[in-house]
């Protein structure tokens, strides 16, 4: 089994995509390579005309006694986070074929940091039986 | 390790779910066993009655400046998906025993490509170590 | 390859931190360490003052034709179910140093649950290549 990790990144939310990113730098700053796959929300986010705005938060930040974050949501530096864990080892994105026809969103909006798009197959191909985390 | 493919389904809205069958039909083409447990709102998704409503969106679609599916949300064929996984390779759905209790869910409910009732021991003992998959 | 389970819980909704309950405990009790790593909103719902509130439900409940707990959300025993898990087995709880940092929240202030606090670097030595669910 290849000790590659992949991720299925859906959500869109900058909290989550924070977490999907500290994920994949912690995992290429150890020597592990990462796999990553776009898809709907994840995908939207990374279009280029959306990255200056907030991407918003979960659901989850709406109850009741939640904290809120400090320093609020645009502080929240998940594509910087991305950028570091490309240039600290090994790491590809794919935007999602599907999700890209059902959204209705042409490849070349998105942030060049994606490297090319592609179906659920050529993920699982990457992936090798490695291990997937859905996010 | 096994190399079966075994999801937890908890979220109920089509794209969720639609991203789950995407994968398990993925894996299902590529010769992997798939072994899916139904938790809470995935579980309540899949009672008959709701079949032809549509399910929703998850909340990244609500966020500011979010794409919004083109072709609408019951056009979002997560269920036949399922049963393109299904029949496509080997795929075993388990209804969460302690789900249908919390939500009040009778099992003879539910869509019949459900295989049967369980808990998650029994789900754990069919993963036997192999990677889980939380969607 | 560990064996351990190794979950990334980032949501504090009662019904999904009941589902990463019960996998831990199913695991627990078949012997599988459980290291788990606590961020965002997942972080929150352990602070000492919020386990006497409800910490809600997934967006996924408001859906048209959902159904509801019958016994309500009060009634959906996520810490007990952690008790449980730690008791059955060998289970460790990472406090994420950045989220507390991200919450404005003092560790101090996490119910006993939790074991210490640490970065992400932490989190995937003692993971040393298991599997990560992410929740």
């Amino acid at each position: 089994m290849s000790d590659t990790l992949n991720l299925v990144l859906f959500s869109g939310t900058a909290d989550k995509l924070h977490a999907a990113a500290t994920l994949a730098a912690g995992a290429a700053a150890m020597g592990q390579p990462v796999n990553i796959l776009l898809q709907y929300w994840a995908l939207d986010a990374f279009r280029t005309v959306r990255l200056d705005e907030s991407a918003g938060l979960a659901w989850d930040a709406m109850a009741d006694g939640a904290s809120r974050p400090v320093k609020g949501t645009r502080a929240i530096p998940w594509m910087d986070t991305f950028r570091m864990a490309k240039e600290l080892g090994e790491m590809t994105i794919l935007a999602c074929s599907g999700s890209l026809d059902v959204l209705g969103i042409d490849v070349s909006t998105l942030d060049p940091i994606v490297d090319t798009e592609g179906g659920i197959a050529t993920f699982l191909l990457a992936a090798d039986g490695g291990q997937i985390v859905f996010i």
